[in-house]
C-alpha cells in the first residue's frame, strides 16, 4: 500500500489499510434478499465498519465506521453551531432520585437502565445515562437566572446505555451507542416549538444530504412519544426489508422538566417565569440505516459524501510495464488528492482481487489504469453502485471524478427515495391495512388517536406500531373512521413494523 | 450581546454568552497565594469553564471549557493522523475476566474500578473502563493477522471512570474524566519504542505550544509505571502551589499484553510472531494545569491559542455619542473576525464592569473604543496577563492584535518555564532533599532504584514520590549514593509532592 510509510513508496496521506480479508472468508456469502440479517452482519463486519464486541449487545466501531461518524458529527456541528448551540459534557451517571422527579420519564426508561454497584458510603443509586435530561436540567436550574441567559442551547456527544432485552444488531440496536443530545431552554413556547422543528430539519438534512437516506418527517403519537415530552417529532425511514426505522427525534418538552427541576428565570418584565424546553438526539443508528439502504450483494456501498476515501486507484500490472504503470498510477492518485484516494499498489494480488476488495469496502469510485490506457491517454472509471464503466480522457480526470461522485450521491438518494415512496400505501380499512403490513410496507391510515387502540393493533398484528403523523395531510378525510376500532378518526398516521 | 440573534443587532458569529455573574458573587474573592484550592475552584466555576456535578467527585464541563478541550482534540488529532493513527470506539465496559488476564494490570486498577450491577443471566461482572487495554486487545487478537496489518495504530476519545477515594478537584482529579487513549501494535521492538517516545513528544507540544504549560519529559520508575507496562514515559509539570502534576503518559508495553491476549502475526519470513505494543493517554486534567499555571487573582487567564474568543471589544458609551461609538465598535469587531471576537454591547453595564467580567473569563485581549479614540483614529489594547494598555492606530489594528496575542502566548509560556526552572533543586543528600520538599520544589536526586526505598521516602515525607527520570542526565555522578538508603545510586530522578 502507498499508505505504508515504511516501504519507501509515495505517501498519499491515507490512513493504513488492514490486510486483505482472508481468501476463505472473502466476500459476502449471503444475498441481501435471501437473508437480510445475515447479509447485514457480514457487510458491516467484513467492510470493517464495525465488529462484534466480546460483551453481548455491544459493538466496536472500527476506524472506517468511526470516520463516517466523525463526518456526521462535523456536518451536524456546523449546522447547530450557526444557530448558537454549544457543546459540553455532563456526568455519565444519573442519581436515581433525579429520574423519579419526572414520573413519566422514570417509567419510560426504568426497564433498560444499567446501574452502578454501590460503593461504601453511597447515599444514592446511580444509573448509567440512558439519556441526560435529568442530570443536565439539575445544572440548568443553577445556570438559568434571567432572560439574558436565554435561549440556552447546549449539546453533548457521548455514549449512551440502554440495556435492550431484544435481539441486538450492530448500529441499529445495541446496548451502548454513541449519540448527540441537544438540550435547549427558551423564554417562550413559540420559540421553543420553532426550534424543535428546526433541529428535526437538520436531522433530515444530515440523513438525506450526507447519508443519502430519505426520511419522512412527522409527529409521534402520544403513546409513542418520548417519556416526559409534550410532543415528539421524528425522522423515520423504511429499510429494504420492510422494517421502519426511527432515525432521530426532537422533543418539545413543554414546561414539565423545568417545573420538576426548578428551572426558572427573571423575565424582562421583572417576574419569575418558567422556561420552555426541547431536547433532540440522533445516534450511530444512522450508520446502520446507511448500510442497510445502499449496500448490495458485493458488500458496502457508501454515499460519496460519507466515504472517507472516495476513490481507489488500481494499476493494471504487467511484468514488462510495471514501473511505468505504477508511476502513472501514483501521478493519478496525486492529481485526485482532494478525493482522499487509496492507491492499491499491493504486490501479490491480482487486479480482479483488488476490485472485489474495494467493492466489499464500499469505495465509491474505482480508477483503473493499465498500459493500454496510458497509451490512449485515458483512464477507466467504475462506479460502485452501478458497476458502470467509462473511459475518460486523462486530461479531464478530476472533473469527471467529481461529476461521477456527485451523480452517484444523487442517484443513491433518488433510488432510495423511489423505494420508500413505492412502499407507502394508503389504507382506508382493516383489510387493506393488513395487506400492506403483510407486504412489508408502510400504511398511511386514519386512526382514532387512542393509546389502547394502538396497543390492540400492535397485539393483533404482532408488532405493528405507529411511526409518525405526517406534517402535511395529518387531517383525516371528513367522516373517516379509525381502521381498527371504527371510531371517528383523529388523524392519518403511518404504521409499520419497526426495528 | 451582539451574539443574541433575536435582538436585531449585528450577529458576529459568537455563541451566546450567559448573563453576567450576579453582583453579590462577582469576581474571585480569594487570592491565589492565600488559598490556592479555594481560588482554583472559584476561577474554574466563575469563569464558567466547568461546574461541580450533583454527584460527588464528578464534574460538568461547560461550553467554555469544552471548547478548549475540542481545541486540544483537534491539535492532537492533526498530529497523530499524520503518522497514521485512526480514531475508533470500543465498549465502555470491561469483562472482569479480561482484567485478570494481565495480573499486574488488574492489581493496579482494582481499587478504583466501578462495576455495573449484574443483570439476570450475566455470566460475568463488568467494570466501567478505567483504561481500555484489555477490551481493545481482545479485538486486536482477531484483527492482527499478518505483518501487512502492522503497524496498527488506533486511538479513542472517551470517558473514563476511576473511583478516586482521595479528595477530588475539577479537571485535576475527578471520578469521571475525558481522555484519549492510543493503542498501537508493531512488528518490531525498535519501532514500538521509537513511536512510544513520539507520542510523548506530541504531548509535550500540545502542553507547551497550545496550553503554554512547560513540562519535563522522562521515564517513570518501575514502582510508578503503568500497571502492566514495561516502561512508562511521562510529561510532568509543577503547579504554582509546588505540587507536581503528571499530565500525560506513554507506555512501552513490550509483549506482555500481546501474550496475555493472544495477539500474534504472520511475519514476512512466514513464522508466527508476537508483536510489540504501546499505549498512551492524556486527559482533561490538562485543562486544570492550564488554569492553575496562568490564572491570577482577577480570574482566568487563557493562552490565546487555547481561547475560543481571543478578543473582547468594549465600547465606551456616553449618551451623546452612543450610536456612533457602537457603530465603530461593530466595525472593529467585524475587522477582527479571525480572532472570534466578542462585542460586549450589553446595555445596563458600565465599561468598568465589563472589563472585570471579561478578565474573570480570561479573554486574552481587550479592545476599548470611546469617542476620544474615534476622534484620534485609535483603539486601546489591554492585555489580560499584564494589564498593559497600549494606544494603537486604528489602521494597524489587525496586525497589532495578532502581534499582542502572539506575544502573550510566548510570555505566558516563558514565565511558567522560568517558574518551573526556578523550582528545580539538585539535592545530593537527605537534608537538602527535605529542604527542597519543604519549600515546595522538585528535587533532582540520586536514587538506588529500589521500590522499597521509594515507599520509605513516601512514608517518612508523608507523600513525596518520584516523578520521572529525565532523559538527559539520568546517569548519577560517579560514586553518588541514594539520598535515602545510601546504597549506590542507579539514576537521578525528580521527586515531588503530586496531585
Amino acid at each position: 500500500m502507498a499508505t505504508d510509510q515504511h516501504d519507501g513508496t509515495q505517501h498519499t496521506g491515507n490512513p493504513p489499510r488492514s490486510s486483505p480479508v482472508p481468501q476463505d472468508t472473502k466476500g459476502i456469502t449471503t444475498k441481501k434478499n435471501d437473508d437480510m440479517a445475515e447479509w447485514y452482519g457480514q457487510v458491516v463486519t467484513k467492510s470493517e465498519l464495525a465488529d462484534y464486541a466480546p460483551i453481548r449487545g455491544f459493538m466496536v466501531i472500527r476506524p472506517v465506521g468511526y470516520a463516517i461518524w466523525q463526518r456526521v458529527q462535523d456536518e451536524l456541528d456546523a449546522k447547530i453551531e450557526k444557530i448558537g448551540v454549544r457543546n459540553a459534557y455532563f456526568p455519565f451517571l444519573i442519581p436515581e432520585s433525579f429520574f423519579r422527579r419526572e414520573a413519566e420519564h422514570a417509567k419510560g426508561f426504568s426497564p433498560e437502565v444499567a446501574w452502578i454497584e454501590s460503593k461504601p458510603g453511597d447515599q444514592e443509586r446511580y444509573a448509567v445515562r440512558p439519556t441526560s435530561e435529568t442530570i443536565m436540567y439539575d445544572s440548568y436550574s443553577r445556570w438559568v437566572r434571567s432572560w439574558r441567559d436565554l435561549p440556552m442551547r447546549i449539546n453533548q456527544w457521548c455514549n449512551i446505555v440502554r440495556w435492550e432485552v431484544q435481539d441486538t444488531k450492530i448500529f441499529l440496536r445495541t446496548r451502548e451507542f454513541l449519540w448527540q443530545e441537544g438540550h435547549c431552554v427558551y423564554e417562550t413556547e413559540r420559540e421553543c416549538h420553532k426550534e424543535t422543528l428546526k433541529y428535526l430539519e437538520f436531522y433530515r438534512q444530515v440523513a438525506e444530504e450526507l447519508l443519502a437516506v430519505p426520511v419522512m418527517l412527522g409527529k409521534k403519537t402520544q403513546k409513542e412519544k418520548f417519556a416526559g415530552a409534550k410532543t415528539t417529532y421524528a425522522i423515520e425511514s423504511l429499510m429494504p426489508d420492510g422494517k421502519a426505522l426511527q432515525m432521530g427525534t426532537s422533543h418539545d418538552l413543554g414546561q414539565g422538566f423545568a417545573k420538576s427541576f426548578g428551572i426558572s428565570f427573571l423575565g424582562k418584565d421583572g417576574t419569575t417565569q418558567t422556561p420552555w424546553q426541547n431536547s433532540w438526539g440522533f445516534s450511530t443508528r444512522l450508520l446502520g440505516a446507511m448500510v442497510m439502504t445502499h449496500s448490495d450483494d458485493k458488500g458496502l456501498v457508501l454515499p460519496p459524501r460519507a466515504a472517507e476515501n472516495k476513490v481507489v486507484v488500481v494499476p493494471i500490472i504487467f511484468d514488462d510495464t510495471k514501473e511505468s504503470t505504477l508511476a502513472k498510477a501514483r501521478e493519478v492518485t496525486k492529481a485526485l488528492k482532494r478525493f482522499n484516494p487509496i492507491l492499491d499498489d499491493r504486490d501479490g494480488y491480482s487486479a480482479g482481487w483488488k476490485f472485489n476488495d474495494s467493492e466489499l469496502r464500499g469505495v465509491p469510485l474505482r480508477v483503473e489504469i493499465g498500459p493500454k490506457d496510458i497509451a490512449k491517454e485515458q483512464v477507466v472509471l467504475v462506479r460502485r453502485d452501478t458497476g458502470e464503466k467509462r473511459f475518460v480522457p486523462a486530461a479531464q480526470l478530476v472533473d469527471e471524478v467529481k461529476r461521477e461522485l456527485d451523480a452517484m450521491q444523487a442517484a443513491l438518494f433518488e433510488r432510495a427515495k423511489a423505494f420508500l415512496q413505492s412502499c407507502i400505501v394508503t389504507a382506508g380499512d382493516w383489510n387493506s391495512f393488513v395487506a400492506a403490513m403483510d407486504s412489508k410496507r408502510l400504511a398511511l391510515a386514519p386512526h382514532c388517536g387512542e393509546g389502547e387502540c394502538e396497543t390492540e393493533i400492535k397485539d393483533v398484528t404482532k408488532g405493528v406500531t405507529t411511526r409518525c403523523i405526517p406534517f402535511k395531510g395529518d387531517k383525516p378525510t371528513l367522516g373517516a373512521v379509525c381502521i381498527r376500532c371504527g371510531k371517528k378518526a383523529k388523524y392519518n398516521v403511518y404504521f409499520g413494523r419497526a426495528y
